[in-house]
């Protein structure tokens, strides 16, 4: 396989995900960007944050893409608290892919559940 | 306003749209995609069959897209029969932008309510 492009993993930083959160208070999407940044995710990968990813009513959100040879994922549900570690698996097989398919059953179970929409590159 | 770059209108042409199908019967995803082969989209938008865009619970589905400089949106329940004409309007206003937002105002009501998520552009 040849050397692949980077990969951008992208958190919705403003999510509420459904909970009511004091104006001066961090939003879940920001504390998941926040246990993002300090988790063990591959060389290649880059965290970036985004204001809202408008998948509100299932937040907490990402999105998995990688230049234009890959699929692009779209993922909700996540928990700052509980799924940094999912994140990371996911993150790391999509990232060893040239386009972005990880094999249904290699995929975290919360990936083949919660998998809002997947879009097709953009093409080299 | 520079010219912007060329519009993506993909659909989900393997959409069963919660239905049962039989296996040799067209799908609401592929009736869907041909009823926009006949609608009057603008110049410069690229209708394009896509097998399953991973949003299943919530067909028919489509993706708008367009370029380095334009947010991607993923609009979902849309009905084959009853939506063409929404579909064509929200695009058109799409294509209208550079950067792919539509002002909220501006969206078609269907667009308000069933937008899956949006992904922030790539960057020219």
């Amino acid at each position: 396989m040849t050397q692949s492009a980077p990969v951008e993993l992208l958190v919705c930083t403003t999510c509420r995900r459904g909970l009511p959160v004091e104006d001066d208070a961090a939003r879940p999407g920001a504390l998941l960007h926040a246990a993002l940044a300090e988790a063990a995710l591959p060389e290649g990968v880059h965290l970036r944050p985004v204001e809202c990813l408008s998948n509100c009513d299932n937040g907490c959100s990402i999105v998995l893409r990688g230049g234009p040879s890959r699929w692009t994922y779209v993922y909700a549900n996540l928990n700052e608290a509980h799924d940094v570690d999912t994140i990371v698996e996911g993150t790391t097989r999509y990232h060893a892919t040239a386009d972005g398919l990880v094999p249904w059953r290699e995929r975290p179970v919360h990936f083949r559940k919660n998998c809002v929409a997947r879009i097709p590159p953009i093409g080299a």
